[in-house]
């Protein structure tokens, strides 16, 4: 299937540099209310279940799609919200959480830095929106990482801008945790001389 | 798998009666950015074209996810919209353009009544946000119904309003058209006295 650019909000240069964010997120045009996406993501799942029978099979099915949608989509978020560089890998998980996320899922979750190393982070949501139809994990399927999409999308994302990165769920209220946790961990040092060019 | 209604936002009375649109959509909340959701769309055409080789067999199942979508989305739609009833089928598809389509898609299409009969809509799209990101159909995919979902979702919710129709498209940009077009034909005639009592 050919998928284009949308022409109109080519960003220039997004792969060298985003530094300082110029918080300015352009995003009225762009708005709908989230509860198609959430219940079309339903959708989305429920195919992939009929399709695989393992939870494996699933949640790689579902981080892959993330990934090709994350590529795409860091283009057209750039653009709008008009960030160049980062300065840390703090305020590269600070600017998924505040900017990324409000912008579009309309929540914002809580940033942890969990290891003094300074490259893994948590993204804490009190509340996901992908589950707001969902109550229960269908029978059977106690491994699945519903909302694995996510992990995906910030992975294809951070790789397109020379940020590689491990993404997964931490903890996930679908399966019994307290709060829905996504861990992201940078997988360049920061000392490294190439990323801190790249950055 | 087990999908719940949102228990904080159940309307009361929804298959009775709606009646005089009262334009409040308390959407702010739950707004997000379209992007996500339309490339999440495109990868679930993907895969649905990946599973099925026949286009009709992908137009089914998109109208049918659709409808399944639609049967939830419109106690959503009728609780934050506050619309109690609507007195006409001419009412009925001005409320879906300019505030079910404003409200779930961001756009607000145009509406023509196409026949004299009174109960044959179209709504057409000058933009069709699930096709932005998309150039043309795949290779051999020419009688694919990219946004068949949206039809379905149409069909749903006015099924779970006692107003039963056929959704479908007359034209479509991505096969050549001029514009986007979808057609709503209500299927009970206007005289009808059972669907007088319940519309």
């Amino acid at each position: 299937m050919a998928m284009s650019r949308p022409t109109n909000r080519r960003p220039e240069n997004h792969k060298i540099d985003w530094h300082l964010p110029a918080i300015s997120c352009s995003a009225s045009a762009h708005n709908m209310s989230r509860e198609l996406f959430v219940l079309t993501y339903g959708a989305l799942v429920a195919q992939l279940c009929k399709d695989h029978e393992a939870d494996e099979d699933v949640n790689k099915y579902l981080d892959q799609m993330g990934y090709n949608i994350g590529v795409r989509l860091v283009e057209d978020f750039l653009a709008r919200s008009s960030i160049k560089k980062c300065r840390s890998y703090n305020e590269t998980a600070d600017i998924i959480a505040k900017i990324a996320f409000k912008m579009y899922l309309g929540i914002t979750p809580s940033v942890i830095c969990s290891k003094e190393s300074g490259n893994e982070f948590s993204l804490v949501l009190d509340k996901n929106p992908l589950v707001d139809f969902v109550e229960d994990l269908p029978v059977g399927r106690s491994s699945l990482c519903y909302s694995n999409l996510l992990c995906g999308v910030i992975r294809g994302a951070l790789e397109m801008i020379n940020l590689p990165a491990d993404v997964q769920f931490i903890q996930d209220r679908l399966k019994g945790g307290d709060v829905t946790e996504i861990g992201i961990t940078f997988l360049r040092k920061t000392d490294d001389k190439k990323h801190r060019r790249n950055k």
